[in-house]
């Protein structure tokens, strides 16, 4: 299907303030950036570099007073998702090499201290995808979609004792769950066509069958229509801007809307 | 400068035709994509991937009968080129790692075989970027821009010896003796603003004094206004697309016109 | 100098058990690796990749029962590390762009939380390396070096909360500490000459002055003859061996010899 | 099978010479180095760099007079090479990306320039195994094995011309053929056990069935005991070193013999 997609930041900054940010989404086996604008208001220098992850990421200094950046993109991307309930486990031996980092514990998925809780969780379930379906409809069933509980330091584990949290935390709990049962997994912020309230979205994949399939905790089921703009290990890797020095986002759009090819 | 610039071409394949193509430029840190499209018509799936030396590439099958793609951007660039006539040769070992592949001969650059012609047109010069100066003055004093000359398979040998080509046969000569005097050089592919006649094309740099710089042989004077599409080694590492199987270009459009930012 | 250093682990395991270990030391910009051998007991097919780090990872699949993994390397490395205590802060906007990664929050670094800490620590020393400085002598001087302490799940917190830990731990509140004044920090693994008790060693880098800074908080003065193994944004990324399965170490053997070149 | 393999230059230099040396192998899913030694007498600074074909690459500056490079590696390598009759062409489309360069022609592979040879040798073979193996059987019946009939600056035209040639010119022909033929190939350069007359050795590798096969048009039958020290397009990539300045090899020994494991 193909979308139009995009957002819309006015920030405010006390000083010129350095910022990354990784808000352009890039054209890969997955999506397809037919067009794409990425404006800067005032205009100020800029380069962009990619990261370990392949994320195509912006250095800049936003200026003193009101600074806005407005990313738009239209994409062809996927109308469904791919679901194999009977994937099974890829074993450790076979992982593709670049995969293997997205066993390991990060920032806000300290899955070597979750072991336990994921035999609970998926524990019946046959090893692979099944366990990581089991995870997602567990989260999806027993946490609380709201904003506020946790904040921009909380992980994993303070969503599990919270019971609560936004696709940011659902997407922590799912990651470190599936790394506790060997499951190698990442985390996706991107656009969700149709998602409601309109936001910034996040989602994470597991690779199970050979290949990385996508879940998202928030949504009762599988739905398509997502345009990934950045990957990475947890949220700390893919913030939608780092900033290093006074500025504060002041408004904040995003729209996803259907358009024709 | 803020430029909006954009090739289309229309092709005719007699059977579906794998095609790779390399034609989205980049931001980086020398240009900085404000907007761009990239259509294909009929559309068809595309993935792209980046090569060795960062390039995007496209990778799709083109169908039988027409198929047109058609890129367009909108990017800030220098409306002037560093000059800088005394910058003085790097010397070999403190070329960054990165750079040394560009001192090796390549498809179209036999340096090895034209170290007494460098030496011949460059020898007077102070080792550096009066050296790929030299180079550069020279073969736009001494061969004359003409199509039809030199073909696909012919490099800086066969110009050389023709003492004739077009921007693609004349880069080849400066990447070659400049490679000849260990100085590392590679090609450019882009758009050039007021390039006259309009066209795609090909230039190339030279990393003298810790740093690339931009030589262009086809012009009298240093140029801005540029725009990279792709780097490389010599045109074999930079087709604009590289075809396996029976297609034609039908048609093909540039244009490079300055717009207010 | 010169160095002969190794280690050599005796592991068991209850069944295969597939490991994935960091335990070849490679030659790059500071060190150079003279000889090595890599030996495994009984011998099993490996392969070696490079991680996003740089770092040489060895796969293997550990057979049933005993297995014995001996690293031993001759390397030709600095006797005394630079110290440069006016180096100032590298400001944002001029980090290099894969060194921009090193400013985020870890697994065992939540940099995010210790800002204030940080410029308890430091908050008087002048940007820059005095300012990692016044983090290293802090810790070497509060911190008590205990075994026993800090278990595998216990990062930066959970050290500045024991007031005690290893080198590991140690490196952890440097790391975090630096990061929150926005400096890049990296943890290295890896030998020391003349470690007492002999063990396998881990510390920090730090860049300040445009450069990458040795950093030890376990030791009074800065001490040269080191041998990097790996290197990663905490302990989760320099893993001697993740193992996927129930394999124990039954003993550890470490050894940093000086030899003549 | 284990091998203990070699080689000893012995360098004259009639002043400071800087040298980009390739003569360390490195483990991968091929070969596993369980030991080696880089000896260089007298001993200079060195570093190490991985270029983009993923060698590892030594620079360093010979000092004036004598220099003596020796390296040995032990290493667990086939002793068999895999033999695949009915590997069928991979299209296209199916290429991993990292393989698509080795389609293009480079400095001593014109691979452009020699479709109808390519169909004259291998058109009645079955596209894919069977075409390569038609082309180094055709190779290896037609062609003297003879030195000084190529020149260093002599690619597969000359000996297609000369008919004659050594390891490296055989390589450069089989090279360019499989290109033509739209089959990716790739130069090796490193030790073959019972090599007659033993000496570095050079052979290429064609991508069908979806991996790499090892060909060799020197030998008569498929041999295994090979090790690989570097890959890349052709001879341009992988010289065993680049020399800037006046040096040269007064003596180079080459060993490989087997070892017990």
């Amino acid at each position: 299907m193909r979308l139009d997609a995009g957002c819309e930041m006015s920030l405010s900054a006390d000083a010129p303030t350095p910022l990354i940010a990784m808000l352009r989404p890039r054209s890969n086996r997955v999506q397809w950036v037919v067009s794409e604008t990425y404006q800067l208001e005032p205009f100020v220098p800029v380069v962009e570099y990619v990261d370990v992850f392949g994320n195509l990421c912006q250095r800049l200094v936003a200026p003193q007073g009101s600074f806005r950046i407005r990313v738009e993109a239209k994409l062809e991307t996927a109308s469904e998702i791919a679901v194999q309930r009977d994937a099974p486990l890829t074993p450790i031996a076979e992982l593709p090499d670049n995969v293997l980092q997205f066993l390991l514990p990060s920032r806000y998925c300290p899955a070597d201290k979750l072991e336990q809780k994921a035999r609970e969780v998926a524990g019946k379930a046959a090893p692979g995808y099944a366990q990581v379906e089991a995870i997602r409809g567990w989260i999806h069933e027993h946490f609380e979609y709201k904003y506020g509980v946790i904040d921009a330091s909380g992980g994993a584990l303070e969503t599990l004792e919270a019971g609560a949290g936004v696709c940011r935390d659902f997407s922590h709990v799912g990651l470190s769950l599936c790394r506790s049962l060997r499951i190698p997994a990442r985390m996706v912020v991107g656009w969700l066509h149709k998602l409601d309230p309109m936001d910034m979205h996040a989602w994470f994949e597991a690779f199970v069958g050979g290949r990385w399939y996508t879940f998202d905790a928030t949504q009762a089921e599988p739905r398509g229509g997502r345009v990934a703009v950045a990957y990475g290990r947890d949220a700390a890797d893919v913030a939608l801007f780092s900033e290093y020095g006074p500025v504060k986002v002041k408004k904040m759009d995003v729209w996803v809307n259907e358009v024709s090819a």
